[in-house]
């Protein structure tokens, strides 16, 4: 546990302010010029599980939030927003719905570890999240060496997710104050009837 | 599958057109003096199934519907409307849902085929949807005589479950006439990106 | 709802018996010889919602059923069954992943109303359900005129949706007779705690 | 983000070993000694999804993993585990579902911030992960004096949420220890086809 914080914070320091600065500045004027528009949050997977704890975030804090796979998803359009988050940036699934999202003429910001990947290729606006993914063998060895992590304490993507998981949670804090949201307004539209 | 859709059309003969009509022009009232107002549908196993399909025509209708136990839920209140899907009206989680609705003083509406039930009994209003459960020896009875269909042609909650799925598509039917709504409409709302 | 049920009563009758035996006996094999493998369930939207309800049954009667899109999927390969759910067969997300179920080798199972669509063309077993779908003007006129059901009684993909979910009820009922299964049996696995 | 990492820290010395030591012998004993066994994951919120992140590793792990609130999740009774989630340890549905796990006679763990709430109560296992919620002011006071995070950073069950995020992913890290599991080992059971 200490290691994966560890770990957190480490990564925090790799991640590129100007990225998360065209991230926030977009999901603020989305929301201060735009209170119709939609934001579609697309994960596979664990990244899912991510992507739908922010998602949930996004409701509360007064977005049109959206999670594909879920009942209630209404059709994307140019002023929306679609969200992919992808460790390897190649996920299959989320590829094929981000590149849906872009013919819809949605903007695509693309939360993953490999800016040079497909869906950060064709994403407007891409976050870099380090992470160890099993894509590449360099990257590995340089979550392995400079990072400082070992395998068997974060199998599979799960360095991605939780450094993720953080990020999206900072992304929430800034936004909190941005949109001069207290806890109070978020609580008052967080669900009374849960599951 | 003939025996089942002829348990339909049985079934259909036996709802109240009362008890649908209160429903109808509960769902017509709401989406036309209340626009900003949502409704949650909640409904456990594949009456929960039954419910997402309903709530996902509520959506492409123009509702802001939701779904109970999905990520993107908000807070209700008292100008909003639960719609509680139950064969046995005493599904557990099902039952402390909508109690929390009407706390939150929600119209609660019910489907289920026993309008005695606990859940039937707290809903300002009951629609009775025809079907076998395990819940009361003469209901089955009644079920397998009446209505001529035995146990292992639809097991468990089958009758209910597919006849309150044709009777939602029913009620989407006749919103649609209501609220002047072609498929054209609904398209335009229906997700463009989905699973 | 009477329309609905009598195009089900109609749609009955021109599903193909050889399709739905093949369906049928490959379910049974699988059940009897192939205790662990897999079944995995795929559908968009109110397709995937019955795709569920199916899988939940196939759960039931002692499969290791699972649906795409959930938490817990598991891995599938040769030994696996995957079944896709789509009326047009060309539904995006759903190809994508039946393509990669036959990468993988797993046998594939097509619920669609063309079978000629992609998703069609790739699967080792097609049953052709009727429905009205937006793929196909031709189609849309054979289901009006044959079929004798009108757009706005049943929007977008409802007809297809409805059909497909009585027509797999019915290959549980078949299931629960070749396997001799009987209600109790299934409810000794049905969820006890559930939402 | 830097001091959410940090709250996990601070967070993680107050973890009591001697609770963490128990649900981790009896995850380790219950996969070598009950292979059938059954876990149950559950629940609401942005729990329910730290839940569903922990349900997808047991279940690459090896172990019969479900998740409250899916499709696929059978009977649990005696034999089989159920792990509650809920940092208040008051969740209503939450707690009604335990309870209808401990009537199945099912071992419960509760991960809670709360050992003497209503759901950590009636837990045969409970571990104390800190986090700030809003059943207490005090509490709320103790997170924010002794954890040093105030609330606009954090809000609502974030700090909770975050910290079980990784205090379960600690958990994996050392059941993989236990179980000679690789990543590999891991891998191997990932689902190949995923949303």
């Amino acid at each position: 546990m200490y290691d994966l914080a560890e770990f957190v914070i480490r990564a925090a320091q790799l991640i590129k302010p100007d990225q998360v600065e065209k991230m926030i500045d977009t999901l603020e004027n989305f929301y201060k010029n735009n209170r119709n528009g939609k934001v579609l949050v697309m994960g596979a997977g664990r990244s899912g599980l991510v992507g739908r704890a922010f998602a949930m975030r996004l409701l509360h804090l007064g977005y049109n939030a959206y999670v594909l796979g879920e009942t209630i998803v209404p059709a994307i359009g140019k002023n929306d927003l679609a969200i992919a988050i992808s460790g390897s940036g190649r996920t299959r699934l989320i590829l094929t719905a981000a590149e849906a999202a872009k013919e819809a003429k949605a903007t695509l910001i693309a939360v993953t570890s490999y800016a040079d990947s497909p869906i950060g290729k064709i994403a407007d606006i891409v976050v870099e999240v380090p992470g160890r993914t099993k894509y590449s063998q360099f990257e590995d060895y340089f979550a392995r060496q400079i990072l400082g992590i070992t395998e068997p304490l974060a199998p599979l993507g799960t360095l991605f997710e939780d450094t993720t998981q953080m990020f999206l949670d900072g992304v929430v804090a800034e936004l909190m104050l941005r949109l001069k949201k207290t806890e109070e307004d978020l609580r008052q539209i967080h669900a009374n009837i849960e599951l």
